[in-house]
């Protein structure tokens, strides 16, 4: 979607932008989107009006307002002052919400990037809807670490608290439908070559290679959006990393790395693995909060940010107790910082057997 | 579609790409869709091998050489030396195929943004195919004409050597499916509007006009890619522009308005003015094309520009022997200058009855 007329960046963000990353933010029709995401709804309106008592009378900085929705809850929850921080346009929306439903004592709305706000005092409390596909992408958590460094005072509380980023082995139907649009893309670029040569004049064969890995990138090693079932999870699911946003710095999500294992549940063909991830409104150490909320997007749970799918090409044939061990890597893509990029080593062992089949490496990037 | 991994922009592109304009360029996938234009690619061939005496012993500037096409042309035509200027990653796929079609020894690739290149030497002919939807779109006419004022000799041609910027009032079947699409969105906004409400204890109507604002924007004010058939045009096609690329500066295209005049052929609801470019290859005064050619992108003509579609909302009854006349003007955005603006200034008369209807003021961006 083009960017909506009135969105103008602030700025110092049109740096960090280079993915255009703010626009689509700045249309009603993609916070819409995220309104409409019961899930997601569900969880941030519990977390905040059913732990009330942490709100009450606290001062809240809310990261990346949108529509403005969080502040909204906070302030309905007996907030005294929330900072409701917006970089686009669509700060012009959430002050006109917060006006409409009465909060406007209450919910201050900063038009700009959080990065480069004054607030007049430091908070409570921080309130995030911060989380992108793989929990990571975007990087919008450098914004809101940023935000606790500078503007949470001492021993405040994080909502969410803590963040989990997890993965399982899949028999998944994407493998084949995407496998079958490779093998027409390479077989379309052969039609095409002999049209170059003989319609044109131009041999254009020592580019099929360079075409077919081009494609394999696309399509093979490019983590898919994709709502799973369970049914398609054929092993234990393992834990790629946990977060405490109350501690955790941007160095350490920027790039890390875990070993993992999975035992298999199935007779199955493996031909991907699946990426998810729960956030948890614990509160904080000093005060927690009285009804702990999760935010899951696990399989099935139908948010919209669904799930991840990486497939592995050839696939493994797995048997029920056969071990996968090996090690994931995440890190953000060198061009755009937004984006990732996921390895993971694999090995694939048996009982009575050993180790059965190399071990593989498989790189997917997350665009 | 994703930047593949190999793309890195060259230093100072990056502040005029602020679309990433450059990264579909660096696909073979995206350049393929360009060169299975059978339209383009017969008008380009004939330009350059039935004109091959215009190329013999030339210089020769290809600009934005993408996949190296032209720049083997020119050098199958008889060109003593061909520099291919391309920004992307694709520069080298460009040399592959120069090497692979033996025309190492004429053709010279260099990466690189076109306004940053230094060439050995004056230029004979600059060849290039920088034209964007609605002929404007992109403003790589700017990296064309800078080359042009920078490496062409005096009296040097320019291949293609004119352009035509045209429209035509339409009958299009895209009005009803557009406007349905908008009705859906705006009663979708409403279930949304009481959900918020009932569900979620915030009221969003005071965003109900907004929202409705916004999707008419992108689905009734923006130019929609259409291919038109001959039939939905439904009176005279006229110029909105003609330039000399021998002489049109970027001041000339960068905004413009010209005068226009259209009789309606048919009884008919017009609902759409549609928009398309030709271009000429005629070679210099000093040296005319003895074939030249036209590019056409005109209704029926099948090329991947395809047309473009400007809805109007609410359309306007007219009667054969109706007259339109108005005002077109065309001008960058301010945020995007690859992107445009159409503005259509417009008045209705009939024979013996003069003006129906009041003058009409539509505007469109083209994204
Ligand atoms: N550094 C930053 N400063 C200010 N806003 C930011 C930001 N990074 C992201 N955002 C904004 O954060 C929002 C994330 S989407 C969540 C919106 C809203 N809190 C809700 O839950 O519905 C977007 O509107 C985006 O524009
Ligand atoms: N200022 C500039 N400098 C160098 N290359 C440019 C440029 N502006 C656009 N380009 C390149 O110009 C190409 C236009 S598409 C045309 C490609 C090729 N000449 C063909 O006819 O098939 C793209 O590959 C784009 O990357």
């Amino acid at each position: 979607m083009p960017p909506p007329s009135g969105i103008e960046l602030q700025p110092g963000a049109q740096g960090l932008d280079f993915a255009n990353y703010f626009v689509s933010y700045g249309y009603l029709y993609h916070q819409k989107d995220m309104l409409q995401d019961r899930g997601r709804m569900t969880a941030y309106r519990n977390a905040i009006l059913q732990n009330a008592s942490c709100f009450e009378g606290k001062v809240v900085l809310d990261v990346g307002a949108g529509s403005g929705v969080l502040s909204i809850w906070a302030a309905m929850a007996g907030a005294k002052r929330v900072y409701a921080v917006e970089a686009t346009s669509m700060a012009q929306h959430a002050r006109r919400l917060v006006q409409q439903n009465g909060v406007q004592d209450v919910v201050v709305v900063l038009e700009g990037y959080m990065e480069a706000q004054e607030l007049p005092e430091k908070v409570d409390l921080i309130v995030s809807e911060w989380m992108g596909y793989f929990l990571l992408r975007e990087a919008m958590y450098d914004s809101v670490l940023a935000a606790r460094d500078k503007w949470l005072k001492p021993g405040g509380a994080m909502y969410p608290s803590h963040a989990f980023l997890r993965m399982a082995p899949l028999c998944s139907a994407l493998y084949g439908s995407r496998l079958a649009e490779f093998d027409e893309e390479v077989s379309q670029w052969g039609e095409f070559s002999s049209w170059m040569l003989d319609g044109n004049g131009i041999n254009v064969n020592g580019l099929t290679g360079f075409f077919a890995r081009e494609q394999q990138e696309y399509l093979l090693q490019s983590a898919q959006w994709c709502q799973l079932r369970q049914s398609e999870v054929i092993g234990d699911e393992f834990s790629v990393s946990e977060f405490d946003l109350h501690t955790t710095t941007t160095k350490e999500l920027a790039s890390f790395s875990t070993s993992f294992r999975s035992v298999i549940s199935e007779d199955a063909l493996l031909n991907a693995f699946g990426g998810w991830f729960d956030t948890d409104f614990n509160g904080s150490a000093a005060e927690p909060a009285p009804k702990p909320v999760t935010l899951t997007t696990a399989p099935e749970s139908a948010t919209h940010w669904a799930q991840q799918v990486f497939l592995v090409h050839p696939p493994l044939l797995v048997e029920v107790g056969d071990t996968l061990e090996g090690i994931v890597k995440v890190a953000r893509q060198k061009l755009n910082h937004r984006l990732l990029w996921v390895q993971l080593t694999l090995t694939h062992s048996r009982a009575g057997v050993g180790q059965v089949g190399p071990e593989r490496t498989l790189n997917f990037r997350i665009d």
